[in-house]
């Protein structure tokens, strides 16, 4: 691909490859913010799939917001495992706090059904095997969440990598701040360790750290970590985290993520013969802006926002509608969840951990 | 300081508070690349230093860079160590390869000279602490050459660290890249261990990572750093290195510099309200942008280039001519190269190594 055509249908969704007919009935479990503000909207735009189910701690609660999105069966967790409607739903897009995902992605594969699954797949690597293997048993499409994988973007600049725009990329940098208690009360399970699984690290950094191996294409072989909190409500987790990947090629990937610092998010990757920086990345619904320096040449280019959530939910409607195997599944996850492991290892030990 | 006001007479010279006469006639001892293009021209443009003589391997050839900028003598390095027109300088400007500033640095001050000394003050500490000491007995002002620190925007940027435009500094990108070879021979003298003390790290890496100490005015407590070469001519230094610095507020600093990725600069401080970037700051003359973001304000800076080689110049002189000592002293150089030595430390045992 030539520099110059490198923007060209920009927002292309290059995984479309077929036509498609239907939609794929979802469970949403768990009605948090960011289900409320985001995956229901994305869901409700999006082609492919629909939500026929919310299940949820307080059904009650919960109507307004099936009334809005014209949701026709509220359920709560426990009715969920006994299997209530489940004939009214193909799949389930388990949004729970971190600790629960799990349990009700595994009970969802064992009743055949679909599965996409927020980040981090659980909060220990072996619970996210469970559900791996659960999926795989029962044939059904695991995918975990990562919506940064259907950003036009990071797709784009995947491809610029792949085709050697910059050359070999030598230097990552990426940083995810985004202040949680702007938006949650400080007893938010967030900064909950048991049930979160960490702090800044598995919320934020996470997705500089997919990112970077995404437009690698690459499993990075080592990484070192600090991580800070300056008190409470940060005493269990990471308020601030700082993390230095290392990739076969030599390449590494500077890395920071922060629940209380000022809301930024960045990327750029600097190769032999170019670089690619990414404005606000990660932080949500925002214009991509997007420069490519590629030998002596420059381009600059800017558009107009993109939900990145809606493109993930298409994505995994496409995937199971047409059997493909999404990109990110369940060993994408479990890859994420064993760096963020040894991740947080190295900030204990001061050591650079070495991965698979 | 207002944010709003913190543009205004962006390039002014906070450290210039006296009037002075008269100006530092300097000796520039090593005519390399940077001497003839940045330093000389530099000085000549600038109002309180002139250079009077020329020091090099080959007074024959630089007879040419004399002439052109008006300098009346030019000797080699055994008469400029036996004293040769010692009357017709104040002082000494070192731009040798680095394993001979100590030589130099100390020879000067033996003869009472002022001494601005490229950084690093040399290839090892111990050295480097000699240099220091010489110009301590002698009563002579010792200045390590850090351009930064007289650049305008790296000023503004510490004034507003200082007075809390942005909060408390959380964390800190950094980077700095240069392709070596588009602009030297494959056998220069800074891929060569002995000579130059180390690679892209001592090179480009001590910009960042003094710019930091200068903007955060705090000194870090450890180092974690890798290194990676892909080859000749660059077996014996590293060719590229991502280092993380940890500071005792808890703040990180994660840096990079390459001697052969594409040419890129960029420094990015993000606090907890708010985040300060400069484009390219350490790559040359260059237009100076800054983007502040403080709280819900977003402040942008576009300015004409300013050259911080002749403010350097300019800063030793005043500091020379009024006894003023200078903030990049003696002390600033080893700090600078203790946290190096620990980086190449931590490189070779995969280890953060602690800085006192």
């Amino acid at each position: 691909m030539a520099l110059e055509s490198a923007f060209a249908n920009f927002t292309r969704r290059d995984w479309e490859r077929e036509d498609v007919d239907g939609t794929v009935r979802l469970a949403v479990i768990g009605v948090g913010g960011f289900a409320r503000q985001r995956a229901l909207p994305g869901i409700a735009d999006g082609e492919y799939c629909e939500t026929t189910v919310l299940v949820t701690g307080s059904p009650d609660r919960s109507r307004s917001v099936a009334e809005a999105f014209d949701i026709p069966h509220v359920i709560d967790y426990d009715a969920f495992l006994d299997g209530d409607h489940a004939g009214a739903y193909d799949a389930v897009y388990v949004a729970t706090p971190n600790a629960f995902h799990g349990t009700y992605a595994t009970a969802a594969a064992d009743r055949e059904k679909h599965v996409i699954c927020e980040k981090p797949l659980d909060v220990s690597e072996r619970v996210a095997r469970e559900i791996v293997d659960a999926c795989e048993d029962a044939g059904v499409t695991l995918m975990t969440a990562y919506r940064l994988q259907t950003e036009p973007s990071v797709r784009r600049t995947r491809e610029l990598v792949r085709d050697g725009a910059i050359g070999d990329v030598v230097q990552i940098h990426g940083g995810f701040s985004n202040p949680l208690l702007e938006n949650a009360d400080p007893d938010t399970w967030r900064v909950d360790p048991d049930v979160a699984g960490g702090g800044a690290l598995v919320d934020l950094g996470v997705y500089p750290l997919n990112t970077t191996r995404f437009v690698l294409d690459s499993e990075p072989v080592g990484v070192y970590a600090t991580t800070h909190s300056s008190g409470p409500p940060f005493d269990g987790v990471d308020e601030h985290v700082a993390f230095q990947l290392e990739f076969p090629s030599g390449a590494t990937a500077s890395c920071t993520a922060s629940f209380d610092a000022h809301a930024n998010s960045q990327l750029q990757l600097i190769g032999t013969d170019g670089t690619i920086s990414i404005a606000s990345p990660f932080g949500g619904v925002v214009p991509h802006e997007m420069v490519v320096e590629s030998g002596d040449m420059c381009m600059e280019y800017t558009g107009p926002p993109v939900d990145e959530v809606l493109e993930e939910f298409d994505y995994f409607g496409y995937c199971v509608l047409t059997g493909t195997d999404p990109e990110p599944d369940g060993v994408d996850g479990l890859a994420d969840l064993r760096a963020i492991e040894a991740a947080y290892e190295s900030a204990e030990t001061g050591r650079q951990v070495e991965l698979e």
